[in-house]
């Protein structure tokens, strides 16, 4: 049985870490029964055992895992009789590409939900939340997304790359979706859970792509508490 | 034996399409044996039997290929039992994206270079190049370059997510390039073939990919006149 140490606000079923979102697909897509474990910034001692202090962190047994690169990839070796993540060995490769655009996006989008993180955050995380992120953007959360109307389009205009290909194939891994998937998914199914703002058109085909992966594994992402 | 038709400026030996590089790499990938032809704007008649009047043109027997990603499938499917170009059904589904992203790429490259171009052209494409490029850009060549010193930036900004996974690995392919090195690598090619403009840092992890590739297949890339 998998357990996995999952990033939760105020509601305990608000889930909003993009990179445990990652992590909930991809132990989906191998089709494993999995807890999820409520957790918040302050529950450093809980996740200790992992040698770290950020989820995701997955248990196996009396394995630890964290990072959610290092969690697919081992849960692709670890069940390779179950639907593949990347596509073996050249996919694996292939992939790393969508997993740090996932990153790059979410650097991003962090800019237009901030303080719509900080409004859902359990009390006892509040405090430690604003003074970290105040410092590392050197400004208020406030300041942070004031202007996020004007960066809109450009944030839209940098996925451009990802709206060409989901214009001629339905999924990056073609006609289902791959881990590749997943590292960009989180992304946006993390904005969806925590932040009513509309980041993309309806018609944006990565509004479509969206949608199709929140219908997936009997709705798992879209039966999250979110913003539609 | 394949034959390509290659876009070429004055000099001959001067082969400057991001879209032909692309096939230059694949074809040397498999390990085949191709005469390169040089073309120019003005030839649109020997390409006429590919029923359109762009390069990459391949011709295989009776074959006419046009269109690089179609032309790299086409080499895979054909030469199957040559080096893999994408790494089976999801490698190829996953390349799409490199694809795309290598032409997102040339869109922002082609405002650095564009006057370059004109200035290696054959004297008989010149008329034609400066009222079709000036229509597209709404601009004079020399105006589209003008700002191109304040635009280096966020151009380098914009490759970020290329550069963290060649931080991690030598290849977008891994430990040895794909289909998805070639179709990025041919732009920064196009740009060396034809500008002395400085569109990476020389430590950047992007610029010694590059030169990786430069070397590749005995110095296919770095064999072709360029600025270095």
């Amino acid at each position: 049985m998998l357990k996995l140490f999952d990033l939760a606000g105020a509601q305990s079923d608000r889930r909003f870490s993009p990179y445990c979102w990652r992590v909930r697909m991809a132990i989906a897509h191998k089709g494993l029964d999995v807890e999820t474990i409520a957790w918040r910034f302050g529950d450093k001692d809980v996740i200790a055992p992992s040698g770290q202090g950020k989820v995701p962190v997955l248990v196996h047994g009396d394995k630890w895992l964290h990072e959610s690169w290092d969690i697919a990839r081992y849960l692709e070796d670890t069940f390779s009789d179950r639907p593949t993540l990347f596509g073996g060995h050249e996919g694996l490769a292939l992939s790393k590409l969508y997993s740090n655009f996932g990153d790059v996006i979410s650097g991003q989008v962090v800019r237009f939900v901030l303080l719509d993180i900080y409004n859902h955050l359990h009390e006892t995380d509040r405090a430690y939340f604003r003074e970290s992120r105040e410092q590392r953007f050197s400004a208020t959360l406030e300041q942070v997304v004031a202007d996020r109307d004007q960066k809109l389009q450009s944030f839209r205009d940098s996925l451009h790359p990802l709206r060409m290909t989901l214009r001629t194939q339905p999924y990056f891994g073609g006609e289902t979706p791959l881990y590749a998937d997943y590292a960009i998914f989180g992304v946006f199914q993390w904005a969806r859970c925590i932040s009513p703002f509309q980041l993309l058109e309806k018609d944006d085909p990565i509004a479509l792509w969206r949608d199709r992966l929140l219908q997936a594994f009997n709705g798992l992402a879209a039966s999250a508490p979110g913003y539609d």
